[in-house]
């Protein structure tokens, strides 16, 4: 990653440090990533996992498709266009840790290099690594987008899982088998881990 | 802007509305940006306006330059990578208000076409445009960084007001004469401004 800036960009202090806002908003800013196939429930498992944490907890949802139309709707979906993405989801999470929130991440993040990377960005403190372990097959059964149809036909070219690798976390966080669970009950698994993480002490 | 996420890209709804998030924290969320010349006083009155609106507001400053290390730091300065540059700044802008968080923009963005870009991308209703209006020759004179010393001698090329335009806004919701003002005065001046429209009604 070369640093176009180079030297003639200086760091610029603000006065409100990330732990006074953590203070400030009685919580513990901390990014919760979740990984997996398309369809193996990530984006369905986040915002359940967010309406546990709400009110109690400010948090947001950075959800990879939604991004997509944003920020990232000038990449692709070759090898590096992916990587990119995930570097611009992974900055936008730490901006938004350091404003205190809590952040829940749903993307494909199909390599291990990529997620090795994001979880560098945000600080290996404040990342939590989550798998949404749903078999090929059962999310080419799912199919609720047409993409893995779509994809086997040739339509949609470098698809995770058929025409583009997927490397499973060797060491996730927490790992969710989605067949045994419902997405609700996926959240309750994951806020298990991730509540007294985001507790302030005392409180 | 192309999309190239295309067709097989679908949009992810929460069930947490930002006017919910509004809500729970009590704020109304906007994006203020503040643009002038390097050296005009942007990152200091941004400081000084976060410090102004902490802790009765949450808020959080998107700082160009600290940016450039992170999301942007493979961005250089062309036009195009200039643009591209605004252009995700005002995203994540646009994300962090849609989580409920005050968001104050630090950024030269020299181009009224620039600025109107990112007012479209935030929505029009949620940006405020202030205009750091420093004489060149103050900023050049100031010269903390020793850049427009640098952009003379022609070690820095594109630089904003030497061998970059810069564009003033025509029509700046707040115009801020650095000359007669202290920073804190000047954040004064836009938190008169700002504090009725982050308000919540009956607050």
């Amino acid at each position: 990653m070369t640093d176009k800036a180079g030297s003639s960009i200086f760091w610029q202090v603000g006065k409100i440090s990330c732990s006074m806002r953590e203070l400030l908003i009685q919580q513990k800013a901390l990014t919760i990533w979740l990984t997996g196939l398309s369809a193996s429930g990530k984006s369905t498992t986040a915002y359940a996992l967010e309406m546990e944490l709400v009110p109690e907890y400010l948090c947001y949802v950075l959800d990879g498709d939604n991004l997509r139309h944003g920020i990232n709707s000038n990449l692709g979906f070759s090898a590096e266009e992916r990587t990119e993405n995930i570097r611009r989801v992974a900055e936008i999470a730490r901006l938004m840790n350091d404003a205190g929130l809590i952040v829940i991440v749903s993307l494909i993040s199909p390599l291990v290099s990529d997620r090795a990377m994001a979880k560098a960005i945000i600080g290996a403190e404040r990342f939590i690594e989550v798998y949404l372990n749903t078999p090929l097959e059962v999310c080419e059964e799912r199919d609720p987008k047409q993409l893995y149809s779509k994809a086997r036909q040739g339509i949609i070219a470098e698809f995770t899982g058929i025409s583009a690798p997927y490397e499973a976390p060797p060491n996730a966080d927490i790992c969710i088998n989605t067949l045994n669970f419902f997405p609700f009950e996926a959240a309750q698994q994951i806020l298990r881990i991730v509540k007294p993480r985001v507790q302030m002490p005392f409180a």
